[in-house]
């Protein structure tokens, strides 16, 4: 039995959202049992909408919440009834082997560390998101936890995101690039020339060095590796060009006229077929590599898709026992320790 | 009468696309004269497929030419006859008003540096290139000239951004934004944090903070500030993530059947309509800011039309003195000069 851990408060339509999310994923993930944190009578509302196994659901009353609002560290520190304190604490005590959040990703990314705390070794835990791509699907890692990298931690995404798509995507050996501003050798800030050099000494590693940005969503590499700050204006850019770009199309056959309204209709079926891969919902969350336990942050605009997806796949990852297996395949034998960082 | 120095041999369609390029524009720019340098044989043949006033472009040979292969800093100190360099001399020298070339990116930056100088008080000149928008155009800087920023580079990129956007498009009071990854105050890296502040201190910038990726192309902002490699990144996302997504729309049609592709007919034209301010063909070149002559790098891949673009930019920012305004509507009493960097 795999038991999860999910911040029912967190998200623009928290809790209905996230608790139809949850209801919807018990038909299709068995062994699964689902904890609900957050406030009690508003989940049990939701709850009451839905036909389930109630033995499968468990509601654990928070009086707190954090929102997206207040600083991430002061808030784990002092909300201790929050959904996202209590939900991480059950991961860390072995009461759940994942913790679910669509809430404040600041709050997730720090309650990660200090609460659930990282696997001995990894430097620091980076956030990793599966982007749809014109072949499929690529990691990108880190898309938003630890700016201001070193080139050591970039190293370590690369590894722990060749596993992941290994193991939770079957991709045999799968091939890591950095983030670059062009495939020349010499190009590069200094940070991506550094571990440029170390990723290529990594024999375990199928590094095929540089990508460029132009590059990423033709989906030629399986894992893409950047900095946060980089990795957050990637998806970012790709989540606001897709959108922008689409609503243009669709004000463009509007104003086109009566034959070009037919037009549209006549070709939406094909379109929305051929576009549903793009689909970040059937994605599901993004996980935290590198911690004792598995936390996943879910877009924070979910309907509840997401939160299905993300169950399901937290599952998964349990049961393949992940967290261990990122931690054993890196070999930090002349890596410094995990305690180094705050 | 502005003289423009254009490097006819950079490129992947050149000669051909230069120089058809080159005697397009002079039907529309008036006062303008055009020199070309490369090699001579190869200019004068495809000079001789059309007709035009033979006073206003000179070819001027050159024995050499700088590949994008080569390390930009030694092709610039080595070959002194390729068109790169002579074209930058004749700049630097009074001999004409602009350069122009679509060849090696670095190449051009290390010459706009290295041969036509800075002006005075300018830290770093960084590379702007002007993106469609949702609402217009927005100016990006710096997408590619300076990596490992220092916060004051990015606050005159702010600054030479605003007078561009004000004397060239004619926008009034440009907002000016930074890229960052949250718009929460204590969000951002160090080099962010850091230029975040010292631009809230200038007074004659109209800053409006934070600036996500995401909404970069809705064109809330019309100068959004970037060290390089972010810059890049954003620049070469939204040219990816544009590209990949309309031609999986044009497959999907096509995937559609007939009907589908009677409604892809139907919608072309509109679309063709609304799509076409998204051509970035119709922005030109990405100037160089900060320097003593204007210097414009085109895309690799221009067939022309971005060439006769940038010439008539190219005129307009020498007619209306922009480096000099650049210059002096930089208050460099508590700065250092320009000659700290490299």
């Amino acid at each position: 039995m795999i038991r999860i851990a999910i911040d029912a408060m967190g998200g623009d339509l928290a809790p209905a959202a996230i608790v139809k999310g949850a209801i919807d994923s018990l038909s299709s993930c068995p062994n699964t049992k689902l904890l609900l944190y957050g406030e009690e009578k508003a989940i049990q509302e939701e709850c009451a909408k839905y036909q389930y196994d109630t033995e499968r659901i468990e509601i654990i009353p928070c009086s707190e919440n954090i929102s997206l609002h207040e600083s991430p560290v002061m808030a784990i520190r002092r909300k201790k009834d929050s959904g996202i304190v209590k939900g991480m604490k059950a991961v860390k005590e072995g009461e759940a082997e994942a913790f679910l959040s669509a809430g404040s990703t600041g709050a997730i990314l720090a309650g990660g560390q200090l609460i659930v705390g990282r696997e001995k070794g990894v430097l620091r835990p980076p956030l990793a998101a599966l982007m749809p791509t014109r072949q499929g699907v690529t990691l990108l890692t880190d898309c938003g936890a630890n700016v201001d990298a070193h080139p050591e931690w970039l190293v370590q995404f690369a590894k722990m995101g060749a596993i992941y798509m290994k193991e939770m995507l079957g991709v045999p050996s799968p091939t890591v690039g950095l983030v670059n501003i062009g495939a020349e050798e010499e190009k590069g800030n200094a940070l991506v020339k550094a571990a440029m050099e170390k990723c290529k000494e990594e024999k375990d590693l199928n590094f095929i060095g540089s990508v460029e940005a132009r590059d990423i969503v033709e989906g030629n590499c399986s894992v893409v590796v950047a900095d946060a700050f980089v990795g957050n204006v990637v998806l970012k850019m790709y989540e606001g060009v897709g959108k922008m770009l689409l609503s243009e199309i669709k004000s463009g056959i509007k104003e086109g006229g009566p034959l070009s309204l037919v037009g549209g209709a006549l070709i939406s079926s094909a379109l929305r077929k051929r576009m549903k891969r793009f689909d970040a919902k059937s994605h599901g969350g993004a996980p935290i590599l590198g911690l004792k336990g598995l936390v996943v942050k879910v877009h924070g605009n979910t309907d509840g898709v997401e939160i299905t997806t993300a169950i399901r796949q937290a599952k998964e990852f349990a049961e393949k026992g992940l967290p261990k297996k990122i931690a054993a395949a890196l070999d930090f034998s002349d890596e410094k320790e995990g305690s180094e960082g705050e």
